[in-house]
């Protein structure tokens, strides 16, 4: 059994990894903090585990040694604390913005700080397996990606391998865990609910990972919208050359057709004919669709995920997963639920 | 014109008076104010009224003399302020609680304190136009009900004026508007977005109420609902005698025939059959229907309303409308969408 | 392996079955019908299950021979087919209403019909193990309860155990799932989402099951709320002699503390002190609660179901289990999400 | 008074018609048709308007003489019907979309068919009042925007004019009522609600009506979200020249300074900084803001409407007020609710 840690377990990326590492079969939670809830049960923050762990939550001061810790700290906090983290575990999984970028000069310009600890750029493996699963095979350093990135970067990577991809717009819409588990007068219940607030419009730093990985021409804006967990991408590609369906099938399939987590949603017909992120919470999957647009040179693909899970917890699983030799669909077997 | 002032106006409550007084032909609405936002435009706070008001909010210290003054400061803070109010204006409407019941020993059973101003007691007209229009006319102090309350008491009170009702259970569902505009750990959206939370299942406050307008045997709980406005209280009433639809027909009609706010809502066909309360956003109605329970001596009575219109500003409103001898409906005519 | 079929596989409890029993070990799906769909994957109806299995659906013709038959098809349906599923498996399963109840006069008066297969009454089972774990370990004819009925029952039953209540006045609060997955104008989105609809405050035929599960005065009204899946039971029980929390909390351990999926959620802070059943979505837990009334002889029992799970497919695998000695969470572990 | 009747009136658009044209000061809705509801009350399928009318619905065939004739009817029946209905009025307000496009070979291109009566393209005003004041004065024959369209035309038409945008990207968000009343698979609760659905990412009809409008190289997808009312338009317009925040607010405002329902949304900080449409349900108001991309050569620009006002009803009650020389506000007085 691999122990692993959980600091910063109270909020809502820390209990999808509970709720995940729990039911693992390869793993065993040895420990989880919070420094306000230290000496409280795990199901006290999050309630769905009632019954399913006897957990306490501890502080970061009383983190033993571990196997893994993965980190579910706000940003600014990991860097704050990694060289902590590195003592007590030899693999750290952090699931936070700190480590992401590898240039310190775009950090600085998307997070309008200098990076706090620029020695280790380019240390940490970005954690999404689809692009990097040989280099997460031998990884101790792990930075997941942000679940906005996520979805546009597998959305569109299949064009941008292929190299068709001219310039980029990309509208993300996403629910309210994304913002986390602090109430704000934003999230308060009847000004969020039913809204669609435009909250970024511009200057959304997880575009700065999104061309890290992709490169080239993108620009990103991002709606609220009523929903708890989930991101649709809409990602608008206008293209070089003329692709008919079934070029881009292809370039689908060579780039999907051997992942256990990314899906080629697109029907004729019915009403699930796209990826909808309402048929993906608590799973994996990034489900993924495209529709060329016959009288343009512009191709709309979506992309939908769960952000707490292929979007934060569950990527962090699945390059787990990696990290260990496992086989990468362990502990995320959930497909989701119909009706949701 | 009338001259009104709001007090605590940067609430939901205030911000549907300040909605309904800018466009109400008899009033002027001279003043608003809020601490926090002091200085700052209306709209600031209530967006739907950009454009709509100029007015910006002061402190409570500037106010000046008015005709009226609508209080919709939080429970206690009218009975702290009540001497400047009735210095400020000739007449005084309380949306809070401090002064909807008479009996000082039962307010301190509910709210947990003595009453601070036991003097005034018995001196406010409860502010249910359809109990109390004649008292109302007279009226310089008026408390306007609970919206708990007044869904309820609406309801049942045919059944209690024919002398029928033994005992009565009412279950409430409600929005989250009605927990004010304050963001708390409850109303963060994730938590509170499809929430089926039963927050009051006994000792609601409403309760004093009730039983204060209706007598009898009365129990009550309340559960928060996926629902920004809007009260529905289901009320299992034990009736003493054999009632059928006829009779119960007759027993509502007689009461509310006549009623400008209270429609009786109750179909053979259709989905529209009973009350709902979202059909009744931004309306002042009280929708009222009933079924009688064939295997037993219950009549299912339903009732629904706007917390915020006729549970709070409507209701004031129309309280108003009685005090000056106008037309009840003025300013009140907005009857709600659909779908909504 | 046993080998199961799903008969009228393409509604919302035969999705639900096929997820569990897909990744249930010591299952394995060989069948699932659809008059309509015949022919075409599982996974057009039941888009979360695109890569989790290859079936397609079959017509009920097909059905080849297998050792449980599971029954979704609509009421009436099963016991006009009742002898060709008992040809095709030994042990049938049924989720529908048609041999819930073993009184035929009940039955017509509930129904409206005379009972079709009087010969077959009082040979099924009742499906919740709680109730009938012994029973269910012998059973080769199954009849899963009514979602509403489960929570009513699960709530009230230590109550009546302990021979205390007087007479129970039970409210439900229930999701769009309930009805099917058939739209009609009551499912049009534009009229449901929000919408807070008495749709059965009297007359509902789940009422027959707690009747004949528990005996005694029990009254019964459904309200359809914005939700997709759950079902809250509101039970205000009148009891027959003074009982204190500790004297509760006696009543419902001795009732439920060996029971691995019923949970007694009473917390005396936090905003997730009662059962809420949007953290139940996907789980087979039925989560009570209580709170007595310190102003009266009342207790609210509060109990909180995934109508689909608990309420159907998961009370069907769970009797499953028991049926075959397996354990008894066996595929039932996933415990809901949170945030929801 | 003028006399004005509403053909097709038993759906979503002619319910807020009768809602809005029923207050009006200067309008007597004489006739309303439904087919399938003739003899019935008007509120039985409108149910917010229980008391606010009498009306009953009649056939088509019943239609008298009046003023103006309001046409609700499905696409392709006013174009059936134009000849009846000009016989009837003097003046035909068409909601439909036969008539919006006054190229044939367009609709073709668009509605997948020729277009009926071709000899009548040209002779509709496009009923958008902030495009066409001085047509609509003079005007018999309007033919209302599709919704869509609306939120695009008014959020762009202000860099169009200024003759900065080079290309644009329009992706908007919808609510469920945009499509009709009519209950479909897609529209069935537990699928739709919650749901995220990429219902048309190419080749959407109203790109045709804002291509007319706009001129240009505009692309166009929808996406539907949880919501009944309201379509938020994010338009990323790529721009010619470099435009900072004050040269933006000079755009919008010298478009839109005078406009009695355009509002620039547009806040430095809060939680209502940019146009929101849950706010504007049963409002005429369409309110723009925009967001300059430091980055880039983009401006997003965020466009809100009430599709069934602003973007139907409102719109035509507001080309109603301009053809009889009315103040345009008349009857459109209702600013929005908040909370929503």
């Amino acid at each position: 059994m691999i122990r692993v840690a959980i600091a910063g377990g109270s909020g809502y990326a820390g209990g999808e990894l509970l709720r995940l590492l729990t039911a693992h079969p390869d793993a065993d939670v040895v420990q989880i903090t919070s420094e306000r809830l230290a000496g409280k049960f795990a199901h006290r923050a999050h309630p769905n585990l009632r019954g399913a762990t006897r957990l306490r939550f501890r502080t970061l001061g009383e983190l033993d040694e571990c196997d893994v810790l993965f980190s579910c700290l706000p940003h600014g906090e990991s860097a704050r604390r990694i060289d902590d983290f590195r003592r007590v575990a030899p693999r750290v999984v952090d699931l936070g913005a700190d480590f992401r970028l590898s240039d310190a000069a775009e950090y600085e310009r998307f997070y309008g700080r200098p990076h706090p600890r620029p020695d280790l750029l380019g240390r940490f493996v970005y954690g999404i397996a689809e692009l990097n699963r040989g280099a997460l095979a031998e990884a101790d350093l792990v930075a997941c990606a942000g679940c906005n990135a996520t979805a546009a970067i597998l959305g569109l990577r299949p064009l941008y391998l292929e190299g068709v991809a001219d310039s980029v717009v990309v509208e993300v819409k996403v629910g309210s865990s994304e913002a986390g588990n602090r109430a704000t007068p934003g999230s308060h219940h009847p000004e969020r609910s039913g809204a669609m607030r435009s909250y970024k419009p511009t200057g959304h730093r997880h575009l700065a990972e999104i061309r890290a990985a992709l490169g080239g021409d993108i620009h990103f804006s991002a709606t609220a919208v009523e929903m708890v967990r989930g991101v649709l991408a809409t990602c608008h590609a206008f293209v070089n050359r003329d692709l008919d369906d079934k070029a881009l099938w292809r370039i689908y399939r060579r780039a999907y057709a051997a992942e256990p987590f990314v899906r080629i949603v697109k029907e004729r017909s019915g009403i699930h004919r796209y990826p909808d992120p309402s048929l993906l919470a608590g799973s994996n999957y990034c489900d993924v669709g495209f529709e060329r647009d016959p009288s343009a040179n512009r191709v709309v693909v979506l992309s939908a995920i769960d952000n707490l899970m292929k979007g934060a917890a569950g990527q962090a699983v699945q390059a787990f997963n990696v990290m260990h030799g496992l086989p990468e669909t362990r502990g995320l077997e959930f497909p989701g639920l119909h009706p949701a």
